[in-house]
């Protein structure tokens, strides 16, 4: 297993754009730019450090209308847009004036992540891995996958000419099945849950046969995490350069809500946006919520569940990041909330109703915790709200599966009419 | 039936920017802006007629990242980006150079439409209508479909808060069912062909039942066709402000084939452009290929078909604007093909497997066209190419549906061994 610093050789400090090191984000220890993603001192995760240049938004805002726009603050190469890549980002911040309305909220806005190329939020952080997968010289991209991860890597690696392998748990919904199989890569159904796939390709790693493999969410994580901060500049800069002052992330293995509150930093500390308070919530299904009970209890660790939820998207039961989102959410004044499937379908109902925006399950869970959060006055009404939906209904339909046709009729006038549709 | 001018006193110049009338495609006739569709004179289809000011390069960069940056050209108001709609458009326009290599093009791009709000091109010209219906005090958006102007019209209209009644014919693919139901608008199907579903909307719109309904495609047909240009000024300015010397588009009613041939006229007249010739080629499948057959035989005329294809977007027998485009098709030096059902899901595979898109059946049969036109030798290898996907892949998963797991293996690296699968 790639482990340590010593096998990093093949990095180089102008692939990796402006960061200059890996670094424990519980010791500190710092590494060379590698493929590897634990600290050897205490076993920690470790995250991409860099040293930014001057960064202004009107460099970003002459960009390329993709993540890459935000290049000089994420670790890749300066001629990234070049290279064949999903190009994701830059997905629309809808302004949600109906919903507010309804919700009874001053200003709200959904941050539609369906808009990327394989519709999920995972196109950003792939983008990521792919080209320090390049950089590495790995052949075969792999990953284990809740469903989204599995789509976007197979049509990453099909795009930029890498032999694809990913990994999901048996008896994902049909399309994010057809869509990691449609990309002609191998894609491997493991008997069991999210969590043993991700044991799984541990095992996998340490093996020689896994040498020349770049799995986007293992070896590759540091670099993988990173694409996740995208999301937070593009919600700053689409609200004219200002950090909203609530935000509803959902919560997977919770590394993109730590990463949002990083980028957020980052763009305090380049003076890209004034500093002023945030407050972020993390989202979860009741049926998969090992974060929001720690929440509830006031605990410092996460107990591992197993899921049972129709969120499967968010359905990891040991999450990695669970500590640092509880930590994230103290330090800003938010919470970790969560719903059930019931409220699930409800809130992705409500948000296509009143928006035109039609959620994958994990933007249920979003819309229903701001509602519940609203309801239960956790969630300021008066305060500028950003919540998330980081994939698209059409992966999940089954969750409204009972919404078809509201009568079917000959096609005539008078048959409308007797339908009594008037 | 809102035929004629008299009926147009709502409009007002400034609601519809620089368009100043309707005009008759036969005959010229000119009218006002009205929700009127037919000239009184000869019956022919009106088209907006437009005196463009100055319009920039500059002046189209600087606006929003949506089709709204070219709302100068478009029969809209100048706030149009600040009232509540989709803003579609502006999707990725891919560089497709592993598919080029495997078909023998020198230089060849996906225009990836599967990137607009609701995942298909209907958002452009859906977002046209919705600003007229606004202007004519329409309450109800309503439209004939074959499924995917289904959820346009009905995630528009929830966006923009207008009540929604679509009509779909029955059997749709069940991803397009749900799309177009999860609004909570009314949703209806007819049973019949496409064909019947229209030929029933024109009998409701002269029924005093439909008076207030705008149907996005027989009433506010003018407007809405409009929206296809976007394509074509976004595949010019994503080329660096330059024509593709060759372009394949699909053919369903023929409108957007026609549109994008008026908007590259529209760049040229303006400057925006170089003139050079650029040659259109439109592309059906076999099974509904009414145009194609009118190509082959060289008549002028259109003979209508049942449709019998996969390819149910563009499943119209009847295609109103048949006739047109045999003559942008012959006047540019292009041509017309099509393609078998089996061709169709060999190119979604082809397009997934070489660039990560993963088309809907109207981007198979565009594939598939570019495919065969190159082994015709009608397509000029050298030339610089474009072809377009109209939709997603999600919602024709049916096509592609024996697309699945490689193996499903018990979590141990025993059994992936085992299984062969390194
Ligand atoms: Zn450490
Ligand atoms: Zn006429």
């Amino acid at each position: 297993m790639a482990l340590t610093a010593t096998e990093s050789a093949t990095s180089t400090a102008s692939s990796f754009g402006s960061a200059v090191a890996l670094s424990c984000r519980e010791c500190g220890s710092r590494y060379d730019l590698g493929p590897v993603f634990a600290c050897i001192e205490c076993f920690g995760p470790l995250e991409v450090a860099y040293e930014f240049g001057a960064v202004t938004r009107e460099s970003i805002e002459r960009g390329p209308k993709s993540i890459w726009r935000y290049k000089a603050l994420l670790p890749v190469p300066e001629q990234v847009e070049s290279l064949p890549n999903m190009n994701p980002g830059l997905t629309p911040l809808v302004r949600a004036d109906r919903l507010a309305a309804e919700l009874g909220l001053r200003s709200l806005y959904v941050k539609d992540d369906s808009g990327n190329p394989t519709h999920s939020f995972k196109d950003r952080v792939v983008a990521m891995a792919v080209e320090a997968a390049r950089t590495f010289g790995f052949t075969t991209l792999s990953c284990s996958s809740t469903g989204n991860l599995a789509g976007a890597v197979a049509a990453a690696a099909a795009r930029a000419g890498f032999r694809s392998c990913v990994f999901i748990p048996a008896g994902l919904e049909e399309a994010k099945v057809v869509m990691a199989a449609v990309y002609g890569g191998q894609l491997v159904a493991i008997e069991g849950t999210y969590d043993d796939v991700n044991r799984f390709c541990s095992e996998l790693i340490g093996d020689p046969a896994g040498e020349e493999w770049g799995f986007v969410n293992v070896n590759l994580r540091p670099y993988y995490a990173e694409g996740s901060k995208t999301l937070a500049y593009e919600i700053a800069e689409q609200l004219g350069w200002r950090l909203p002052e609530q935000i509803v992330i959902p919560i997977a293995s919770g590394s993109q809500l730590t990463k949002i509150d990083k980028g957020f930093q980052e763009l305090v500390k380049l003076g890209l946006v004034e500093d002023r308070p945030y407050r972020i919530f993390g989202a979860q299904a009741t049926g998969c919520s090992p974060v929001a009970r720690a929440w509830e209890n006031g605990y410092d660790v996460i107990q591992p569940v197993k899921p049972d939820t129709i969120a499967k998207s968010l359905a990891i039961g040991n999450p990695a990041d669970g500590p640092y989102v509880l930590d994230v959410c103290r330090r800003t004044g938010g919470a970790v909330e969560h719903v059930s499937d019931e409220e699930i379908v409800d809130s992705i109902k409500l948000l296509a109703r009143t928006e035109g925006v039609f959620a994958e399950t994990a933007g249920g869970v979003t819309t229903g915790v701001l509602r519940k959060l609203l309801a239960k006055g956790v969630l300021d009404p008066e305060a500028e709200t950003v919540v998330l939906n980081t994939g698209d209904g059409l992966k999940t339909l089954n969750a409204v599966a009972g919404t078809g046709v509201t009568a079917t009729i000959k096609p005539s006038l008078r048959a409308f009419k007797d339908a009594g549709l008037l």
